[in-house]
């Protein structure tokens, strides 16, 4: 297996997540952002991926996108170690919360989405945060809402096991303790609660971004 | 089964074509947005979601959000005329398909980011029209390079059968094609003709925003 990734790129960390969760061994290929001066890498990995977007999976022929079609692939094609539970309204309840932050949190945040709403826009560093500040806030309120009240969350977002829920949520809270963020956690206790308990196994910390090859040295 | 829906909402029209291509019977349950005037509704319903969005479904006491784990949860609770393919190769292309649109189109241009832009950012409307138009048109991009190259793409997005992957092609266009979009296809053929190939289908034509019970009279 081969991930192409990026350390700063959280769809890249779901995905190292979910691979060190199922303890599978990995090639790590880092592809530079477009920010980082990567535009050769850039029109090479264009060719692999029409998005132009990390992560993509590449397994014996079988080329993956998106972060959520990733997990599920790996967890089809190896079953140990499940990132999603048996049953179906189970199976749901994960798929949901998971989808809550890749499609109404995360795509609001994201580098090129930024980078437009700075150029095209001409949006002003403060109003950027506020931007940041907001979608986080509202998104994180529906994500409380939901596990606060369930009976089905337990020490992780579904039950006492890490699952593909877990592989979204911890990405998205890091984002949101950024110092251009940085969000009280305080009004989201279950989130924060959750965040942390993530933050104990040893298979998250060796996804973080910090963590990763391409990461640049601490200062 | 319940849906809860609303005739406008893109992520509700691709349940219903989902439903309807598995040839389910549902209880069609008009939510009205909150542009409507839907607050009371609003609030009974956000009861039922916290993330406060359409669709809902209810099946004999399970509750899921987002279209995608609906769709998902109906293919493996229904396995009849499934919206997945066998091979994991295979599922995870046509999740990666919809996964495109549904996380790096459609949620630029959803209502609530709509308002937001309009409201907090004071985004005029001819502005509002090129933001929309941009992220729909770059996203195409990608899908176009993805469908005209690959040797999978059939009738459909995937082979000659329809699957998930058509549920969020389907609404994407349709929005593409809005008065306030009016993008022309003729840069992106082969999304065009799946998206005709779509609306040919009496399963696609049944979950038409038109068709729905609490769409408006036509003018």
């Amino acid at each position: 297996v081969r991930l192409y990734s990026n350390w700063a790129s959280s769809a890249s960390f779901r995905v190292r997540i979910g691979l060190h969760l199922k303890r599978l061994e990995y090639e790590y290929v880092p592809v530079r952002l477009k920010m980082e001066g990567g535009d050769q890498e850039g029109a090479l990995f264009s060719e692999l991926n029409p998005q132009q977007k990390v992560p993509l999976l590449l397994d014996d022929g079988v080329r993956v996108a998106q972060s959520l079609a990733i997990l599920e692939y790996l967890d089809e094609t190896r079953p140990d170690r499940p990132l999603l539970p048996d049953d179906a309204a189970d199976r749901a309840r994960v798929r949901s919360l998971a989808l809550w932050i890749g499609c109404e949190i995360q795509p609001l945040n994201n580098l090129r989405v930024e980078r437009h709403l700075t150029s095209a826009l001409a949006l002003a560093p403060e109003a950027m945060r506020e931007w940041r500040r907001h979608w986080i806030a509202v998104g994180f309120d529906a994500l409380e809402a939901e596990l606060g009240r369930s009976r089905e969350t337990g020490q992780f977002c579904h039950g006492n096991a890490p699952t593909l829920a877990d592989c979204f949520l911890v990405p998205q809270v890091a984002n949101s303790q950024r110092p251009n963020v940085a969000l009280d956690l305080a009004r989201w206790p279950t989130v924060e609660r959750i965040y942390r308990a993530c933050l104990e196994l040893p298979e998250v910390t060796a996804a973080l971004p910090a963590s990763q090859p391409d990461a640049p040295p601490p200062a």
